[in-house]
């Protein structure tokens, strides 16, 4: 099994910090030069179908991408510690916090940070509206994440995947200086505990 | 347990056309009144923590939301047909194509039907680069898939719970009188080879 993946991008960072967490270190990892855009040439995308990183190939040819699904994957492989679910309930609850972790946070955030950062103007053309959208999408949901903070430790009930994606969204905004709201304290407060984790800066150098 | 749902949303129609497929008639299903605002009341929200359709109760009163925590989950209790993966590997492929025909195509689909219909500015100001931005990101994923789908019949391998995500983006447009590019005649093929089935009209009327 191969791991394609690169340093300091959002979504790689997640299926870092997920090997990190579960203690693997059996599993060959190859750098893709992201600025030398390796991850677009043919061979790259003739195997995976899209330039995404990071990318999973295994033993008998099977390619796939996608971060959650990924970890999905290394989860039937590497069980422990459970990060996904231990039985459809609690599958379920993660998947729902990992989920709305994605889309109404890390999502905005990425595109936010895409239309506001000058060097990644040369991957794509800003939309100073788009940028604005995202970023106070991303916001409107921080206040209702704060909220679901004030009386959780984590997003899930314990320490999951959802939280690796919501704090990784968070924490792209860093690339352009951005910091959530300090009013919002348990949402701070979160994002401070899971960045305390050893795992935590595992993709990040 | 309980779904709670509404007709014509693209969401709760991904979930009603998974129910279908399986044949599943013993769900209790509460429709909830979108239009007068049902799922934003506090009953609701405090339910479920956020004001999204559909969102599924069990009969321990754990409540969740997201269409595919939600769809995984009925999975377990209603395994057969599956439409979600019989094995790691499958399970794999198929989330990498659902997550792919929501990321890049359905939510950019959702958000240029709410910058561009008239009725829906009364939930959210349009602004319109929103709205041309989305709609050219999702035009640039159906190049892509039209040229998997010259190759491949359904999203992943056979249809799964991939190709009623795709198809409910996609259908979505008709709000705004929108259809695939002509040219794109893969993706067309498999638009209506979908849309053919039985349990494909669930949720539209």
């Amino acid at each position: 099994m191969k791991l394609y993946t690169t340093k300091l991008a959002p979504n790689p960072r997640r299926v870092a910090w997920f090997v990190a967490e579960k203690g693997i270190d059996d599993l060959e990892t190859v750098e893709v030069n992201l600025l030398a855009g390796e991850h677009k040439q043919p061979e790259f995308r003739n195997k995976f179908g899209l330039g995404h990183l990071p990318a999973l190939e295994l033993d008998d040819g099977t390619c796939f991408t996608e971060t959650v699904a990924i970890a999905r994957y290394l989860e039937t492989v590497y069980p422990e510690p459970n990060l996904m679910g231990v039985d459809p309930k609690e599958t379920a609850i993660i998947e729902m916090w990992t989920r709305r972790a994605e889309l109404y946070l890390a999502n905005p955030m990425m595109m936010f940070v895409r239309m506001t950062h000058p060097a990644l103007s040369a991957l794509e053309a800003p939309v100073p509206e788009v940028g604005a959208y995202n970023k106070a999408a991303a916001e409107k949901f921080m206040k209702a994440l704060n909220r679901h903070l004030a009386d959780n430790e984590y997003l899930a009930g314990r320490f999951s995947m959802a939280d690796i994606v919501g704090v990784c969204g968070v924490d792209f905004g860093r690339l352009v200086k951005y910091r959530p709201p300090e009013e919002y304290e348990h949402l701070n407060r979160w994002l401070a505990a899971c960045n305390a984790r050893p795992a935590a800066s595992a993709g990040l150098k």
